[in-house]
């Protein structure tokens, strides 16, 4: 084997010698078999990097001229050679022509947009939905170690449906919620979002409707989408969402399943009244339709008392309730529960088989041993407080620096605040501005079916943002408001609502 | 409130309690707003247990008549009462005529079946596909408290692709695979399986082709027809998959995926030549069809040198590479990973923010830590040699207690022995007579399209099962299987190929 390298000529390095080696191999020079050096060995006669020989023996095992073997080094492979030199007709699979309908039915609307500009340095995000990170969940870890190490065979692998001493402990633990329940109507999933998922592609076909609350949790409207599910919107009041609609759309369009965030809504903070809850399971009764329960933040009350889920009031088995520890513990775990009939709970199971099989083994038994001590119960208290205090800030600041025009609801729990731009504002217009300015917003678009209907509101969140900055990011998104808002009444076109003629 | 029971009747007392409780507060002899006693005072003051209390409100709640609140108690809500006496038209939901096609399209081969078999206590189990329990890397939980307590931030949440930092871990893991790639082609998931479903629904829409391995890897059958894929079965041979079949499949029915297990295949653990897997790359890009490559056991290889994955010689991007800590480390870490071009990781990871979101943190945060500091590889050496061990244990009591007709593979890596029944023996009966005599085992059908193609073939695990109860497992299924030899040779049917007309 003869290589000579030649640093004054354009073609990178590790192509020259990939070339010469290869032409050596089908020439015969280098034999069928040949052992050649290891990398450190080629780099330190060449005197190249490591990296340069790598990157040449790479291109020669793509070329099918080079194997490896553990304890027999990397070897020439002659045989090989002619078979994989004709690469004219070869080409890279057309991806776009071959995705799948479910990945194109996805709403398009792009969220990720916003995402990033909160994920950015310095931004104080009002984006996210996430807890805090200034008051870690740290007594849910003291002492995990000891527990693994203790009994390392219960972390080999989970029921699908969890370990069934955390089926049992949740159980119990939904007796809180006022919910009397079975450890076999109990499954432990990857998060409530894994929950929907579950339920959307147990009960949609291409072209089922699906009802849901407008506007709603985004990623469940993508879901049900993506499964091709046709979405009808009954929009939100102030105590839910409008009952005489939801009958409408019942008696005339027949759908699969009603989706629904009764408690603290995400994003616009509301509760569904009592009356309201009993006439939704009355109707789903009445059309024997089943309710997906989305209920991640009803621990998370403000003013001393918490509402019972749809759940408990549920006596015919309409509804399939999901709650997460995302957001009262840490996302980062992953878990989250179903509470659902035994028979959906077998057949969520099935199709689990084939998605993540269970969740993590770890998370399932930190997250058991939190609510069993007791710590679990203590940490809620104390960040239900603590987000109580950061909704007040929050609500103060817009009340102090808020201009005419924006209005907001006061929730009584969970991590949002909603709000209304003055008649004029985009939304997204004032995300990028404000990001600009050191702020992230979600506006209301993804929320929404209709996306221009989410235009004039925002989501601000409370739990995320450091503390002490909550107060200073108010006042600087309520200064980009006021700018943009003096901007627009300087050019408002006086006949911005005209049709023009299609030409 | 006037509450009497009666235990001599047979009316339960709950039922009692409830039924008094509500005629009063209908009545108006109970106001709208009463307070009511706590559970464990009523219970007390009636002599009944707590539970049945707790029963009895409940099944008021269920009707609207309380309400509880954390702080005020459990209250009576009169207003409520009217709406939700009318129970005559509510129905429980007819849950199958609700369900979907993708729950329907699932391989309805009942696997759970034999997998209940194998967790029956004392049965020495050869049916899983599980790692030793008598090993446990309890090297890769040691310190993981402290590190966890000292960024409990880290934690929080992960980006959906996985910790930036693994990823490039898992950049140069690749390279011992002999495989160059840039972190931004890593996508880490909770176990190979969840690769698999995102590229079932990124890629397949009903009636689509998708060509599998015959046998193939179970749950990937599963997967593909749950998604509505019409599988088209390439058969294997004692070196990898029948190239002259898959090439007239591609020309004739245009399949959008190839399914491959290609170093010890599961079940019947087969390598790919070399010669072939060049081939079907040559194929794959002449018809622009991309592969899924499943491995996750080529790193548990018995014969001093491993196997590059296809990805290896992947020039034209064609190649999904999946891969798992599940058979090197444990499953309960729901930890592998994707190696595949950058825009499809990206609309990987645009679906899986509608599934889990993101793989666990601590089990990320733990095999980072496991790889970087040099245990993993370690701890894989050591495997690596256990269960070579394991294997040539099964071979060897196989040899000597195995009937004529029973013939095995002896696989050079992975989990599995895939043998051969006599003639005339049903996998189906052997796996319950075995099981009846304490041994579990695998038959073959579910891993074949067709599934009484499975019949003759049992698939036996050597990883799972305790060390030294593999003689004697194996000794018991050969004693069982002779038995059901002899009885068969004695009632065998002279006719039983005959077929009958249709009446």
């Amino acid at each position: 084997m003869r290589i000579q390298i030649d640093k004054s000529i354009k073609t990178p390095l590790y192509k020259q010698i990939a070339e010469q080696i290869q032409s050596q191999i089908i020439s015969g020079e280098i034999p069928d078999g040949f052992q050649f050096p290891s990398e450190r060995q080629l780099a330190d006669t060449l005197g190249v990097n490591r990296t340069t020989v790598l990157n040449a023996y790479k291109e020669l095992k793509a070329d099918g001229l080079l194997t490896s073997h553990v304890g027999r080094g990397t070897i020439a492979v002659k045989e090989a050679a002619p078979a994989v030199r004709k690469t004219d007709s070869r080409k890279e699979p057309m991806w776009e022509y071959l995705f799948s309908d479910y990945l194109k039915n996805r709403d398009t609307f792009d969220v990720n947009k916003y995402l990033e500009m909160a994920n950015q340095k310095d931004v104080i995000s009002f984006a996210a939905g996430i807890a805090s990170f200034e008051n870690p969940p740290i007594q849910a870890f003291k002492g995990m170690e000891q527990d693994l190490l203790s009994n390392p065979k219960g972390l080999l692998v989970s029921p699908v449906a969890g370990f069934s001493s955390l089926r049992k402990v949740m159980a119990s633990y939904m007796q809180k919620r006022s919910c009397f329940c079975h450890p076999s109507e109990i499954m432990i999933v990857s998060g409530a979002q894994e929950g929907i998922d579950l339920a959307a592609r147990a009960f949609v076909n291409p072209g089922d409707i699906v009802l849901i609350e407008e506007p709603s949790f985004f990623p469940a409207i993508q879901s049900f989408r993506a499964m091709g599910a046709r979405l009808m919107a009954v929009p939100m009041e102030n105590d839910g969402m409008d009952m005489k609609i939801l009958e409408q759309l019942l008696i005339r369009y027949h759908p699969k399943l009603i989706y629904t965030m009764p408690t603290y809504h995400n994003p616009c903070g509301v509760c569904m009244s009592t009356a309201k809850r009993i006439r939704l399971l009355e109707l789903a009764g009445k059309y024997a339709i089943p309710i997906l329960e989305d209920d991640p933040y009803s621990e998370l009350s403000f003013e001393g008392q918490t509402t019972a889920p749809l759940k408990t009031m549920d006596k015919n088995g309409n509804v399939i309730y999901l709650s997460s520890f995302s957001k009262t513990i840490y996302p980062g775990l992953r878990l989250g529960w179903i509470c659902a009939d035994k028979k959906l709970i077998h057949h969520f199971s099935s199709i689990r088989q084939l998605v993540d099989l269970h969740s993590c083994c770890i998370s399932q038994q930190i997250v058991e041993r939190f609510i069993v001590n007791g710590e679990m119960e203590k940490y809620v208290e104390f960040i239900r407080r603590e987000y109580r205090e950061r909704r007040d800030m929050m609500v103060d600041a817009l009340k102090q620096y808020a201009p005419l025009g924006l209005s907001f609801t006061i929730p009584d729990g969970g991590y949002y605040l909603w709000c209304r731009l003055p008649d004029g504002l985009s939304a997204d217009l004032l995300a990028s501005q404000a990001a600009k300015n050191g702020v992230a917003i979600l506006p209301g678009m993804p929320a929404y079916l209709t996306k221009q209907k989410g235009e004039s509101y925002i989501r601000l969140n409370f739990t995320f943002p450091p503390k002490d900055k909550i107060v200073y990011g108010i006042k600087i998104l309520c200064d980009v408001i006021k700018k943009l808002l003096m901007a627009h009444q300087e050019d408002e076109p006086w006949n911005d609502n005209e049709i023009n003629p299609i030409l």
